[in-house]
C-alpha cells in the first residue's frame, strides 16, 4: 500500500514565515514591555497588574494595556467600572487607578458581552490601543498579552516597537510546551526575551508543608536550555487571588506582603535593565 | 468642556452580529460535543482527553479533534509521537491510542514549533481537521476547543453541527467573567451548553485538609443563574495531572481512581442524554 506521511506544505510554510516591517513605539510611553505566556490561564493577568504596580512602587510612571481582547482581565481586578473619554471623539483618554494609566477593551463593553470577533477584528482594535489612546509620558507600559501565538502576538511584534517580553508559566510539563512555542516565536520575531517567571510555583498550606502541584523546577530549567533569564518563582497564594478577584492587586492593597515583595524584587531588576 | 463617553460604533457592532450559516456534521462522526472555556488554563484539555476515556469506558466509540491549533496538548497529553498517513495524499487518517480515534495540529509540526499565524490560517486548519479526516463510525468526536470568542470559535459555531458544548472553568471571579462570556456566545450562535463543569474546585492535602485555592462555588451559582445544568466538581489533584504530563491519561491509567470516577459519572450523564 502506497501511504505518505503528511506534514504541512511549503506553500502553507511559506506564508507563516515572517517580513520586514516598520516598529513604531506606542506614542507618549517610552518602553514597551509585553507579559506573555502562550498558554492561558498560568496567572499572566495577575502578574501583569502587580509587576506594574511594584513598577510604580520603584518609582516609575507605569501604563497597562490589556491586550487580551476575548478574556480582558484589567476591570474587574484593578476595579474600574467607567468608560473611557474622548476629548475629540477619536482619541480615548486612559483611565488612572492606583496611579497607574489603564486601558482595556472591557471598559467599552459590558462585563458579559463576548467579542465574538475573527482575526483582522482583534488586529483593528489592538491598532486603536496603541495608536489612539493618549498614554500620558509614561516611563514604561505593560501590555497584558492573551494567550496563543496568534494574531495579537504577530500585530505587537510587526508593528509596534517592543522592548521586551516576559514569559510567565505555572511548571507543568503541558505548560512548558506551549512556553517553547512562545520563545520560539519570539526569537523569530526578533522580540527580545527579558526572562522567564515561574508562576503558581508550589502552593504553602496553613501548617508549612509545600506541594508541587504543577510540578517542580520546569520554567528554571527551561530557562537555562533556551539561554534566557531566570526571574523568579512566585508560588500559588490565596493572598494573591483574593486580591485580584477583589480588585485591588496584592502589591498595591500590601506592599509588605512577602508576595509582594517578589514582585518589587523583580520590577526593580527590570527597571535597572531599562534605564 | 465637551467630552464624550465612547462605546463601539454602530457599524461595529453590526458587523459582529451572526449571520445563518449550513451546518454540517462532522464527517464518520454522529455526535459532536465541544469542550470549551472562554479563558485558558482552567484544565480543559485534561478534561477533554479524561472525558472522552470516559465515554469510551462507558461503552462508546469515540474520537478526539484538537482544535487548539496555538497550543495543542493531544500529542503529550495522549503520548503520540507519529505523523498521520494518508492514502490518497488528501485526506488524514486519525491515529489511534487508547482505543481513541486522535487528530492535533501538533501531529503535523516538531513539538516547539509555533503557529504563527493569522485568524484566517487558523480557520482553514479547523476545516481540514473536520472536513479531511477520515473519522471512522464514531458515536462522539470530542472537540477540544481553545480559549476565547474567536475564529475557532466561529467556525465550529457557524459551519459545523455542533450537538452541544461542555463549558469548564475554575471557580474563581476572574474566570467567571469569562464563562459568562462563553455562555452567552454560546446562546447568541444557537449552540446547546450541555452544562458547566466546576473545574480545579479544592486541594485536598495528605492529611485530607480541603483548601479553596481559587475560591468556591462560583461555577455552581453561575449555573443556576443562567439555567444551564451543573455538571459536577472536580477538585485539584496531583495524579491527573501527573497522568496527563505523562502521556496516559488518569481514566485509562486508574480507571478506579476517584477521579476517574467523576469522569465516567459526568460520561455516563452526557451520553444518556445523546443515545
Amino acid at each position: 500500500m502506497d501511504k505518505k506521511t503528511v506534514g504541512l506544505s511549503d506553500t502553507f510554510k511559506a506564508k507563516t514565515s515572517p517580513k520586514s516591517f516598520t516598529k513604531n513605539p506606542i506614542k507618549g510611553t517610552n518602553f514597551t514591555i509585553a507579559i506573555s505566556s502562550a498558554k492561558g490561564g498560568v496567572g499572566k493577568s495577575t502578574f501583569a497588574m502587580n509587576f506594574a504596580l511594584a513598577l510604580k512602587a520603584a518609582g516609575s510612571k507605569v501604563g497597562i494595556l490589556d491586550a487580551d481582547i476575548y478574556g480582558p482581565s484589567l476591570p474587574k481586578m484593578m476595579s474600574i467600572n467607567e468608560k473611557p473619554k474622548s476629548e475629540d471623539g477619536k482619541s480615548l483618554t486612559p483611565i488612572n487607578q492606583y496611579g497607574i494609566q489603564c486601558m482595556s477593551i472591557g471598559f467599552l463593553v459590558d462585563e458579559e458581552t463576548p467579542m465574538i470577533w475573527r482575526g483582522p477584528m482583534v488586529t483593528s482594535a489592538i491598532k486603536t490601543f496603541t495608536q489612539k489612546v493618549l498614554w500620558d509620558n509614561l516611563d514604561f507600559i505593560i501590555v497584558d498579552m492573551p494567550p496563543g501565538t496568534g494574531d495579537t502576538q504577530l500585530t505587537f511584534a510587526q508593528e509596534i516597537k517592543v522592548d521586551g517580553v516576559i514569559i510567565v508559566s505555572t511548571p507543568q510539563e503541558i505548560a512548558l510546551s506551549d512556553v517553547k512555542r512562545g520563545i520560539r516565536m519570539f526569537d523569530k520575531l526578533k522580540v527580545p526575551i527579558l526572562g522567564l517567571v515561574d508562576n503558581m510555583s508550589f502552593f504553602e498550606t496553613d501548617d508549612g508543608k509545600n506541594y508541587n502541584i504543577f510540578g517542580e523546577g520546569g520554567v528554571e530549567k527551561l530557562a537555562v536550555d533556551y539561554k534566557k533569564e531566570f526571574l523568579g518563582k512566585i508560588p500559588i497564594n490565596i493572598d494573591l487571588r483574593i486580591a485580584a478577584d477583589t480588585g485591588k492587586p496584592l502589591v498595591e492593597k500590601n506592599p509588605d506582603h512577602k508576595i509582594s515583595k517578589i514582585f518589587i524584587e523583580i520590577a526593580k531588576k527590570i527597571k535597572g535593565s531599562f534605564l
